[in-house]
């Protein structure tokens, strides 16, 4: 995997590159040989280090989504202001990922990860790379928001503020069984061959059946009802899902969801605390903002909101988005603005330190 | 296809059977021969014929599940004051059916079918079999919901009172894109071959697949985290979609469940008035009960809403299940009780007939 290409046309000034963690043993008990992180920076790293934001990425995303639409001069996430890493997870298809990584861990042979080494590989790397050792704020969205946790409980002297949007520390029962789905939907592609495809546009059929499932589960029906795909610029639903939804998701590797949505399904912050939820999240000591999308089917506000109460410097922040769990995308008019507010608040409020040395 | 079995060890005194309509022609503009409706009645009817309620059915299900748990001297549903006649839809496996008909119309052969054409049916059998002209009440769930809108929209002097439950008069988008996913769960089988397999066990697959669908949309995020399977007497979540989810949907026919399934998606009652939703509700007569599920994914109380709006003589009445959408089934303690109460203030209301008379 060679250095990530400084796309032409992006608007903001970004470094995007490959580090390289050497070998790195997952929880899961394989060895990651040569792991490498591609990670987009945006700003300037001051000289005591101490004004970095991390986020993470979700499910199928990369860096790009928050290069588009979350950080910017006029957002929160201002890189005049803080040195912004965004740092793709594993298995997303720009850091080491089942595609891209050589036998023995080539393709389905790929390893279980877990999102404890995402976290711990996003640790060594801003550590080994720039030297920073605490972060202003970390946050992500869906998946993000359990990288998000995880580094809140696990770290918890180097995340001054965390904003895990739209996901929850613990996956939930019903999280788990759609996520079951999405992965059936691939698996059951007789072209999926046990994930020893020749290509993925093979297993086109299984990727086409994942992503309409996210048609059904990722928007809300409010969504659907309102016609919101109008303003995106498409003629009918159908439109919509053939242009936006399955234009998506179906450039995807199979192996790579697969590999993602296994650790999705496994996100749990009281594996730290042998179960004990209360335990986790009442150790954290970020200032945090449980940010939840209203018309969330995926991590509805009650789920967010359970898990707020538990953390003890906290708020539900509910951001409201008939784009549902997918509103995360940020192509609903008024999403950023509320997302801005939001992160405002908090990257204005004292985070931990300051609040310690009181 | 033969006469209904009075199965024993039924908790009713029962009387099903199967009446055939000779040849029916459908709205899509074929003929079905020798159309046949499996029904079962409960109670007597009267002299004036004036104590008839009936009964609609859901995809996938049959008059057994109101057998068991909806009709009873105890409930609203009183066979020892109503004359009670379930009648099971077209495509559910008991009335006529993809899987028991003859060609040129088996299997996948089988005739597209409508709402209307149910209904249609229904209430020819009701006039022919048994001089029934007037209903005290028109109720069903989902399915069963949009034939009593049907029933309300089409016959407005023979219902007097309406109690849709957990459906719309009209099909939602969000609800029209679930249901494609459903089909194609069954449909991308291998082994479904078109619709022309030997035995529906050997499209088990698909099938599974379908469960597992309405495993993630069927109930609700909070029945899964509450664990409420384990008060049904399974030991994990897998062990309740095993044994209950799979083992319902399973046994089913492939062609029968996409015979339901294409009907489900264009439930419509504004057929009759070119579209115009509000002209289609506005006509309804019937005393109507807009009877939604909390906690449904399906048909979110916010739908039901919004059509009972406008109906003129209607209230909205909220039934709390996390069930969902499938709380339907009537397995969570104090549904029933919730049933009861408002089909018992709905048949203790003035219908429309005494309305008018006044």
């Amino acid at each position: 995997m060679s250095e990530l290409r400084q796309e032409e046309g992006w608007q903001l000034e970004e470094s995007s590159a490959v580090y390289s963690l050497g070998d790195f043993a997952l929880e899961e008990g394989y060895t990651l040989r040569d792991c490498k992180l591609a990670y987009a920076t945006f700003g300037e790293l001051n000289e005591a280090k101490d004004n970095a934001i991390l986020i993470t990425t979700w499910y199928s995303g990369t860096h790009q989504v928050f290069t588009d639409f979350y950080i910017g001069a006029e957002h929160a996430l201002n890189p005049e202001k803080y040195f912004i890493v965004v740092i793709n997870q594993i298995g997303n298809g720009l850091s080491s990922s089942p595609h891209n990584t050589a036998d023995p861990h080539a393709m389905a042979r790929f390893p279980h990860v877990r999102i404890g080494d995402d976290v711990r590989a996003q640790e060594q790397l801003l550590r080994e790379r720039f030297g920073i050792e605490e972060l202003q704020l970390v946050m992500g969205g869906s998946m993000g928001a359990q990288q998000t946790y995880e580094w809140a409980v696990r770290f918890p002297e180097k995340v001054k503020r965390a904003a895990p949007i739209a996901g929850t520390a613990k996956n939930t029962p019903h999280d788990f069984i759609r996520t079951e789905v999405l992965k059936e939907a691939i698996t059951s592609d007789p072209a999926f061959r046990g994930g020893c495809y020749e290509s993925s546009s093979e297993v086109r059929a299984g990727l086409a059946r994942h992503a309409r499932l996210w048609s059904v589960m990722g928007f809300s029906t409010e969504f659907w009802k309102r016609e919101q795909w109008r303003a995106l610029g498409f003629a009918s639903a159908d439109d919509f899902q053939v242009g936006f939804v399955d234009a998506y998701f179906e450039p995807m590797d199979p192996n790579n969801l697969l590999c993602m949505a296994w650790k999705w399904q496994r996100g749990d912050v009281s594996r730290h605390t042998d179960g004990d939820l209360a335990a986790a999240l009442g150790s954290i000591i970020a200032r945090t903002f449980v940010m939840s999308i209203d018309e969330d089917m995926f991590s509805p506000v009650r789920d967010c909101a359970a898990e707020q109460e538990l953390i003890p410097d906290s708020e539900l922040r509910v951001v409201e988005s008939t784009g549902g769990h997918l509103g995360l995308f940020a192509f609903e008019p008024g999403y950023m603005q509320q997302i801005d507010r939001h992160l405002g608040d908090l990257l204005d409020s004292s985070g931990t330190a300051e609040r310690r040395t009181r």
